[in-house]
């Protein structure tokens, strides 16, 4: 199920080395080179999927299931204040390797290279816009 | 397994109102009140559990099998251009609800609400340096 032109399939594969943290039959977990903070960590299914949308949920759920564990192993290597998982879909939304991701970003408090930016629209909704667009999405589900 | 003193288990339990997107007997699924974007979801497991450090692999691989079909609907609904999910753990990574969640968070465009703040250091670690922390953090994983 890998591509060709991945390159988290090939270091997957062994083609290009990666500083490997985790692997198990379903999931693989390495060092994000870019190092935002001390012990980034991607975690990746083996089998290849684009983003979180045409992830089959037996995917996500291997992938996810792995994590409580991985974080816990940084946690207590670098005792980091708190960590931020982020996972990115589509360019708009910066994700640069279309092989799906997550990261693991241990905290190590302001200035430590990660933060979102994040702003409220609270005042923008009543909740009865809540509700409508809630009951949209709701329809949605399939 | 609720906590009297949990905004996210009240919801749950209907004593405070949400805008709900999904809910099965495992996981509930509810509008952010912030609404950094339109249809920015909420998705928490019904077991109260504090952050991904505290999370039984058990309760994580439930809750995260669930994202692909509520992200898709998200998707199908109101057309983003990409999507980050996001979860914050510890004060130091901005979470201020301690009962796991995943934010689900439609992009539109530049300036729609969110951006990650993200520094690379890349610069900063040479490659044998990488393998040392891989190393660190495989030899924790327990
Ligand atoms: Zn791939
Ligand atoms: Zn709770």
């Amino acid at each position: 199920m890998s591509h060709d032109d991945c390159i988290f399939c090939k270091i997957i594969a062994g083609d290009i080395p990666s500083a490997k943290v985790y692997e198990d039959e379903k999931v693989y977990a390495f060092l994000d080179i870019s190092q935002v903070t001390k012990g980034h960590t991607l975690v990746i299914p083996k089998q290849h999927t684009k983003n979180i949308f045409e992830t089959p949920p037996e995917v996500a759920k291997e992938l996810f299931e792995r994590i409580p564990t991985i974080a816990n192993a940084i946690k207590n290597t670098y005792k980091p204040l708190g960590m931020n998982l982020l996972n990115n879909n589509g360019e708009a939304a910066e994700q640069s390797v279309f092989h799906l991701h997550i990261h693991l970003i241990p905290r190590y408090g302001d200035g430590d290279g990660y933060t979102p930016n994040w702003k409220t629209h609270q005042d923008d909704y009543a909740f009865d816009e809540l509700q409508q667009i809630a009951k949209e999405i709701e329809q949605a589900i399939q």
